[in-house]
Parts: C-alpha cells; structure tokens; sequence
C-alpha cells in the first residue's frame, strides 16, 4: 500500500481483548487474527497478557499460553506489521522485553499510572536500546489535569520514548476533556501523541474523533470491540468512519470488517455490550480491580456498591488502596442512618 | 421528582427494540419494562412495531403480540410517564391512532420520509385534535441538505406539530452533519427539536451529545440498546453521561441500570453489537430493506454487496427504487471487469 497514513492505528485485540476472554487465547486463535490484521495492512499489532508481559498470575488472571507463544506466532505471520508488546514495571521487567524483543517484537509499550511516569525511565531506555518503537502509556489519565499529564509526559518524551499515549483506562473521560488534555500534550511535546479510549460511556469513538481533531496522530482500537470493560473503539467502525471523514489509516476495510465478523466474533464467549459493572466503572472513573472489593463491602454495610465506587472515584483512588474502601463504605452507612435511606 | 429536567427523554426500547427481536414482545415483558421505566421517571415511552402502527405483516414482520394490546398493557402501569406511539402514514391509518388514542396514550410521533413531510399533515392535524402531543419524525435525515430539512420541518411545524425530530434511521450521520442540521432547525423553527441516532458507525452517544449541543431539548434513547441496527443512543448510558455533564433528565440512573441488567437483557436473543450488516448500513446511508436485494444481486453477477450498499448510498436510492439496485449491480460487475478485480 502506497498511500500515506494520516493516523497510525495500533490493534489492541490480541492484548487488552485478553481480559475480554479471560486470557484463553491460543496460538491458532493469534496467527488467525494476526495474518488477517496483517492482510488489512493493520501497522501495529500489540500482543500480551491483558495486563502486559508477565501478567498471568493469580491476581491479574492466568493465560491459557505463554503469551512468549502467542507473540512468537503473531510474528511468524505478519509481513507489514510490526508486533507490539505492552510492559507494566512492576508486573513486567526488562527480563521479560529482553525476551519479547529476541522473539522480533517491534514495538514497546511502556505504561504507568498517569502520576507514576518516573518509574518507566529504564525500561524506555531498555526498549530504545532494542531498537524498538517506544510508546509511553499513560494509563487512567482521566485522573490527572492537563498539567501534571504534561509533566508526566515530558518525562517519558525525556527518558526516550518517541510516542506518548493518553490511556482512557476507566473509560471515563468526556470528550471536551479529551480535548483539553491532547491538546495540552500537543503544545508541549515534540513527539507524536496518542489516544487509547474505553467504551464504558458509549464514548470511545467520539472521544477518538476528537483527540484526532486536536493531534492525536497514534490510535488504538480494537476489532468487535475486544477489550476490558465494554472495550475500546471497534477498529473496523474506526476505519470506516475515518474513511468518511476523509482521513488515510491506510487500513482496508472489507477485510476489517471481515476480519471481524468470521474470526474475532466466534472467539467471543460474551458479545461486548456496556453492562451495568462497565458502566458503573466509568461513572465513577475507578479501577475494575476495585468492584469485587465495594461489592463485598456494601453487603457488609447494607449500601449500595455503586455508592461507594462513585466515592472512591471522588478521592482519585488508586490500585493499592483498596483498604480505602472499607473506610468509605463505613462512612456511607453511617450517613444513610443519619439522613434515612436513599 | 421536582427537578426541572433540561432534556425531555422518549424510551424506544419498546418500539425501535421491536426489530431487535423480531416483534415478539410479549405483554408480561412490556409491562416489566413500562413499568420500570415509570419508577425511574422516564417522561416518554413509546410502544409500537418497529415500523409503527400496524406494522405487523409479512413485509415487516409479524408481531407476537397485537400491538394494541401491548400498548394498553404500558398505559395500565404508568404513573407519570406517557405512553406514545409512532405512526407511519401509508403504514398505519387515522383509524390506528384513533384507537390508540382510546387506550389512553399521550404522544403521537408520525413519521415520513426526510424529503415527504407533506404526507403527514393530517395524521398530525388528528393527534392534535386527539389531545396527543404531536411529534414529526423526519427519517433518513442524512439524505436531505440541512436546508431542505428545515423546509420539511416547516411543513411539519405548520400543521400543528408540537415538536420535530431529525432521525438519523441508517446510523450514517457525523457529528458534524449532525450539528448543522439542529442548528438550521434551532434557527428556523419556533418549536422544539428532537434527534434520534443509531449506534451502526458507533456515534449514537457523540452525535446525541452534539444535537444536545446545539439546542436539541427532546432526545430519543433505547436501554441496553434495543434498536434496529446496531441500536439507538443507550437510554442508561446517556444518563450517566449528562449527569456528569451537569444535564438534568429528571431520570434516576440506578433504576435505570437495574432495568438494563435484570429486565432488558433476558429478554435480548442476541446482545446488540455493531456487526459487520449495521456497519454496511450506516457506512453506505442505505435503508435496512435493501440488504438482502443487495446479496442476492451481488451473488448473481459475481461482485460483494458491499460495493452496492455504498453505490446506492451515493446515489441517494430510497424505499420503492429496489429495482435500481440490480442496474446497480451490472455497472459494477462491468466496470470490475474492465479495470480487473479488487
């Protein structure tokens, strides 16, 4: 394909749509998918644990393969693409982008909590010594203003990385705050910025739209809308829409489409849908990790769990504080008794 | 609930939701959701078969349920809210809302065609005699300039209608489409305006968002999706999301979550996804009732459908002109062959 690609999309199937199957991915399920991506002229193709490298485990959930596999596989078929990796420090290590980047990896993508960037300057530096495409991932950026995501940014921008991501995790971001935060990346970085939505507010594809209008040139989506929550933005509406506004992915779209409807729908045990928990999480704009903790506690205290999700989204509640939630379910059930239940 | 609610909201769960299912609602299930729907305060519920009034027949599939049935069912358990019914003219007679009307609904939404508004001055001229508040209902407004959809909003207003509507029916309008057609409509019209999405290209919440924008204060949303297509704007969705925009609705949004979980999706043979058909439909701008027209031309002259949804869309084909659809099919297998295949 000649024609040159206004947006560069990355496909996130293989790897945040693991959490939407529970990380039971084969190696014939990969290359299927990987090959047909390939095909479409798909350019990045991100392969790893839901969780990144090193992921499977107990507490993040276990993957059916070694995801060393599964990514040796996506490799083995692609032609054009270049295969992506997601490495969280503190679950991943350079041990285990050392071993993705012998398998023929392309691409790293390095990602922190969005006030965390400090803890990403090694393992950006490791990738950009591999000779790999460094991404930066800024991940629940709804939780930062537009000037400490700046902060952050520059700091991955100063350790190397040669793309910055603003990562929608919760899926709670509204679209003038997309707005806002690409737009303030853009005026103070030098390297291109990208946007990852989840679709938890039925808001990915407007919130995609218009961190494109503000610069966003880096886009990640996902085929059938395969990813945590109620997934990301669906790539093969992505490209269609893209199509109608005149922008070059470079993507086909039959094929897509193709893609998506023969392969990656039969994968799904659950059709994606916005359910009440994706809903609910970005609402409130809170971990998934915290809902079986606030479910537990609201039985406990007679409230609703929601109540205390939407509480622990005020406090900007991040992983590691789930003893906050008990706290707050307490605090809940003592003001309910004061003002009568709701 | 005494808030003043900036948005007044009509559930189509139980009219749009009818194609989702096949008609097949049964009395039980739509007094489960009116009812629900009732307690979480939502204004509008509209009732009907997917295609209106009488809508029932081979050509547009047949209801389990008479439908007159199912809307005396709603009206039996409603409180506050009023139960409205669409009527198509040519579909559904004066004779329909005559008897709807005896059944104790409050809202008549009578509908044409984007560029066919004159057909629907006496449906309108009856529902207001009936002491109905009367909806115009423009459809395919993709397919007309915003210029001729105030034209034939004009013609609806003059005929006594106490609101219109753009409906966006193939899913197939940009955000940007989108605005400029509320704001001719905001600046030529005296009463208010309403819009209507399908999720088929994933813009039901961003282009609802953007009407809102621009002065649309009657919006049309389907819990859990249930809607022809991909489906409509998800009512419990965009609750969320105007909460937190600070838009009042006047609708509480636990129940309405509660609803969508426990009610709505039993009753959904298949949860509604964008598929491969919906995303054709919204991407060519094309009626539904072309598709299968479509594969059958295409398997005879050797081509993909798809290539003549999008042709169709070009050329503007409406409900009547399926017969171009094979002049279609043979100028595309010509120029196939002329230039080699894709």
């Amino acid at each position: 394909m000649s024609e040159a690609r206004d947006i560069l999309i990355t496909e996130v199937a293989l790897r945040d749509g693991s959490h939407a199957i529970n990380h039971q991915f084969t190696v014939q399920q990969v290359i299927d998918v990987a090959r047909a991506l390939d095909e479409a002229n798909v350019p990045f193709i991100e392969v790893s644990h839901g969780d990144g490298l090193a992921g499977s485990s107990l507490q993040y959930g276990l993957s059916r393969t070694n995801e060393m596999e599964l990514i040796e596989a996506a490799v083995s078929v692609c032609k054009q693409a270049a295969v992506g990796v997601l490495l969280l420090p503190g679950i991943g290590t350079i041990k285990d982008l050392n071993e993705a980047a012998k398998l023929g990896v392309g691409m790293a993508r390095i990602a922190t909590h969005v006030t965390e960037a400090d803890i990403s300057a090694q393992h950006i530096s490791r990738a950009k010594e591999l000779g790999l495409v460094t991404v930066g991932f800024l991940m629940m950026s709804h939780m930062a203003a537009p000037d400490k995501l700046v902060e952050q940014a520059k700091l991955m921008e100063s350790y190397g990385a040669d793309v910055v991501y603003v990562v929608d995790s919760a899926g709670a971001l509204l679209p003038d705050q997309v707005s806002e935060r690409i737009r303030a990346l853009k005026q103070s970085l030098e390297i291109p910025i990208g946007f990852h939505a989840h679709n938890n507010l039925s808001l990915a594809m407007a919130n995609t739209l218009v961190a494109i209008q503000e610069g966003a040139t880096r886009i990640d989506g996902s085929v059938r809308c395969l990813g945590a929550g109620a997934g990301n933005t669906q790539t093969e509406v992505l490209i269609a829409v893209l199509d109608r506004l005149g922008i070059q992915t470079g993507v086909d779209l039959y094929k897509m489409m193709d893609l998506a409807e023969e392969i990656v729908a039969p994968i799904l045990h659950v059709p994606q849908e916005i359910t009440r928990d994706s809903l609910v999480l970005g609402y409130a704009g809170v971990y998934s990790s915290f809902r079986l903790h606030a479910e537990r506690a609201a039985k406990k205290f007679g409230i609703d769990s929601r109540d205390i999700l939407i509480e622990l989204g005020r406090r900007k509640a991040v992983g590691g504080q789930e003893d906050m939630i008990v706290d707050v379910a307490a605090e809940i059930a003592k003001k309910n008794t004061s003002v009568g239940s709701r």
